[in-house]
């Protein structure tokens, strides 16, 4: 580390879909670098559309202060990727990042985002620029890391959301029927299933059946529990005219006879103040990506493994994902407690 | 009042759509009942089913212990409507409930729902028996009464997701659209609407016009306000094939070319744990219910009218709905404020 | 209605102890002011304060974005009376307030307080000043007007607290004391009493004999409701070397012998975004003072009655307490439902 | 694992002061139990109370719906120590519990609670009965894991209300402190302190100075930041006749002149509906609590290490604490970024 020169100037950006916690990692990256290490930090607009239009803003302490409970992101973001190439094969955006890059003499550059961001942000280490990852989503699919910033405040969102579906469940003895975010990984569906006290949670991961799905409503229905919640997650495989949660609620009701109803949860997964371990995780992760430039470790992205900060390359983080395995210690659970994945007839 | 006989045991229902309040009602008229008047409380189940078939639990005081706070109802709920008349032209079903009624020894039975249950409560009456009805639902829509349990609570729940929404909003520069429950009346529309600051709101009772919804959402682009909140009733006019919200979120898209995103709130609206304030009006209204029993105040709604309990005769109430009036007060302060109502240029 | 002069500048300020929707008057002031009558709107810093010396910042309607939800207020505010005769019976605040009004071109003036801001509001507008008033607290004290907005906010704090306290007084057998906001008048205890489902109040308004608290106490035990709550307003008589809520649980412990802890809620009832409720009633507060500056009607504060906007005189309001009557509907309502307002041996 | 006699019937307790998640454990517990090995299981009532007085109940699944949402423990608890010797030296308890353990046929029993619980738990053990532990505590103190449950949910009470302070404190320009429970262990003052951006936090793990407190006051002060938020743990060294808050409020207030209001969080922190997470985390300890019962793996607590369930001896736990190390990797995070533990000037 002797030979590092000091980094003096540092640019921060938010890309991808925008999830509680963006701010309160801005902040950590921020207050870090400025309070300790005297840096100068700019944020850059609406992802990596800002590197390449070169808009920014100089972000100094008090613009810090009081986001850290905020939602969204005071950057803007956007799903703007760089290195896709254009349709007539020419693409000088990686180019213009280079020039800006050098330009306004950043020593590093902090992209905050999922997957898509870690590719990008991959590729831009590859052409030079000084990159440190930090990674965020309500999903938690990204590679490398335990856990995402935003994931914890999409649990209890969706929770919340399954607790009331409860009451109006039980007083009219019906099937409720709610769809949670995630394509490709049922890590949230997941985990407010069984916090939420669903019966039936159907995963994108996991094969289901949907004669398993109707058997478990009606044997609870002759055990004398006359209503049920299922939570699925909106990748679950279903017919593409409609959503996942009416492709189940259509099946039950005719197989079954028993009213059922839908919910779509929707864009409210995203949204809202992050909760405080969402704060304080986006909080560690700033606050160490901005050690991570000052150490001079670049090409990583920030992650946990078993609680521990440490960092992973980004070049192995890009385009994987992190999906629940079938024997997930929390599926092993609930299927003792009597909770149906939908695949006992496969 | 002298000719009243003391009423010794009363029944109570809840029938209809379940909302936050049910139990704290039924708290209400129970626990006024037994401690102070001494009454004997018969708890129906599960709507006017349980007049029809003679279901009941005997409430004591301590089954009303901590069920202020639990959203749905104990008793369960129906969209029984005993006089709707058969295929075949019988109907044995009114002649059951006064059996019953008399089998039991009712004195009086309290009704707790919405414009439905408040209108079979008057067939009741009509028949002889004793009634008193209580009114309920999100949607705050029953004519005679100013206000209606389970209305304060959905307006909480629905802010709290256009809450959420302006961070996602704001972050992507998008247009987000959220469809709120309201078939007919637009109060809910319209409060929460008010409250999550919404730049556009579209209600039942007021026709609109695509081309404003768009002038708004552009003009609001051109004053460097990228993105835009609207808040649209579940019953605004929109072809049948699509939610109200996917129809508005179309045209957006089409017409002004501006991302836009759509989320409808569904059945949460309706879930969990009442607030205060609901609380204490389902209260109030359960107590002076069983006070109107008291005092033989029979075939009546209790009603809340410039914030005095008062009643109405249910035959007054019955298939009529209080609706949104086209220049009610909060409209022309929002209309001064800037937001629209989609009715620009009709 | 002829003859005024249409006001073109105007100013506004926050004063005496902060609550949530100061921010949603503030946004319904100036978005109405600037929106709807192209007025130009001076925001006053820190209360009196900012009138007395002239600092001020010009709102633009960008400003007032996104204010809405939040807590406290932009402006700052303070417990400056510049109508206070300094010790050496000099003061030359209110000349100081008359020349920035002037010099300033302002045409009239938004202040918004509880009643000690009412009574300086009154004071300056018989210095000959344009003002009117609007009227907050978390109290709801005061008079002239049938609620403040803050007071819903409050409650729902207040409650959610009190739910907190009954899962730990029913595991460990407790009496729970709490004590809530409120010197004069006990609305925050009443209300949030009520619905939190207090066993006992305790309000300013009304004697209480902590004989009566001990045997309500005991008979729940010997029904086998082991443990109790207890809602007291700060207010009530009490030794002023202690709370209110110690000198009630040591006075329990004493005489009962059974486990009595009490909690002193404190300041956080008066912060954090202000419910949908108390967001609309200050926006049309807001709206409301706009319009009646517009309409030359000075000299007022807006106020609700039975439902309607309306104005009382500033002279009226000043110096007078709106105070819970000892025979109001809610207290007639508890008693019948069995609680105790530790009044029953006096 | 051969020899072990399949266990049919096993009892449950909850002991020492309550926490979110109680029921969830139960839940856990018994819902494993009889579905997936078919055991019967007893709850025994308010702690070890109940196994020295044989006052149980058998809880079937159905007993078992819908607590997992609820605070409190649907068994009652009680901070009785069975081994605590009498005065006269006698103490028959241990036989009784013993006797009553064979009396009733029990193959095991767990016992959830916190250090004292697991102590009791671990001379049971030694007595010969099968026993398994369970953590909680909202504390996080119980040495031996990483985690326990009540945590998660207690550290989001106490954010929200510190969030709350922020407004109040920002608008009147004032300092706010706000104690947080903690007797000898600061995580939760560290957590909420950190989560809800607090300048200054103090945790009985650390010495203080508050000259270190109050310079840092200034130093805020003259940076033009004239707020401060102060989190401290209820026991941090400070004079017995009064409250830690006040101590530190009233030589803020001597010292620096800035205006200084202290709040006591109190019993709140315990109360109410776990959140996800810790509704997961119970639950997981609860189904593995009885796998370990159907394993014959005994005299041990469950616990968390690096995300992974495992367990460790009883005897190991007992009179323990894990406390916050005075290098903790969010101390030296949050020191970087500016908060100030009191410790500058020692």
């Amino acid at each position: 580390m002797n030979d590092v020169v000091k980094p003096k100037r540092i640019g921060i950006l938010t890309a991808g879909g925008d999830c509680p916690g963006l701010n309160a990692a801005i902040r950590g990256v921020g207050k870090t670098a400025i309070v300790e290490y005297g840096m100068e930090v700019l944020g850059f607009h609406a992802g990596y559309s800002g590197l390449i239009s070169g808009k920014y803003n100089v972000l100094k302490e008090s613009a810090l202060s009081g986001i850290l409970t905020l939602g969204g992101t005071i950057l803007g973001t956007s799903r703007e990727k760089p290195f896709k190439m254009a349709k007539n094969g020419d693409n000088l955006k990686p180019e213009k990042i280079k020039k800006n890059y050098a330009k306004l003499g950043l020593d590093a550059v902090v992209c905050i985002g999922g997957n898509g961001t870690m590719k990008t942000a991959s590729l831009l280490a590859q052409e030079g620029l000084n990159v440190v990852g930090i990674p965020k989503t309500i999903d938690n699919d990204v590679w490398g890391t335990d856990v995402t910033f935003g994931f914890d405040s999409a649990v209890q969102i969706a929770t919340d959301a399954i607790d009331r579906l409860h009451t109006t469940a039980n007083s009219h003895q019906r099937v409720m029927i709610i769809e949670i975010m995630g394509h490709h990984a049922g890590w949230l569906a997941l985990y407010s299933g069984l916090a939420g006290g669903g019966d039936i949670i159907l995963l994108p991961e996991l094969e289901y059946n949907i004669r398993s799905v109707c058997k478990k409503i009606e044997s609870r229905y002759e055990d004398n529990k006359p209503y049920s919640i299922v939570v699925v997650a909106e990748g679950i495989e279903h017919p593409k005219d409609k959503s996942a949660a009416s492709h189940i609620a259509e099946a039950i009701q005719t197989y079954t006879g028993i009213e059922t109803r839908e919910t779509v949860l929707g864009y409210i997964q995203r949204g809202g103040s992050p909760t405080p371990m969402d704060r304080i995780l986006a909080t560690r992760y700033g606050s160490f990506a901005t050690q991570c430039i000052a150490e001079g470790n670049f090409g990583t992205m920030v992650a946990i493994k078993d609680n521990e900060l440490t960092t992973v390359p980004l070049e192995e983080v890009g385009g994987k994902l992190r999906l629940v395995e079938s024997d997930h210690g929390l599926i092993q659970k609930a299927r003792k407690m009597g909770v149906s994945f939908g695949d006992e007839f496969l």
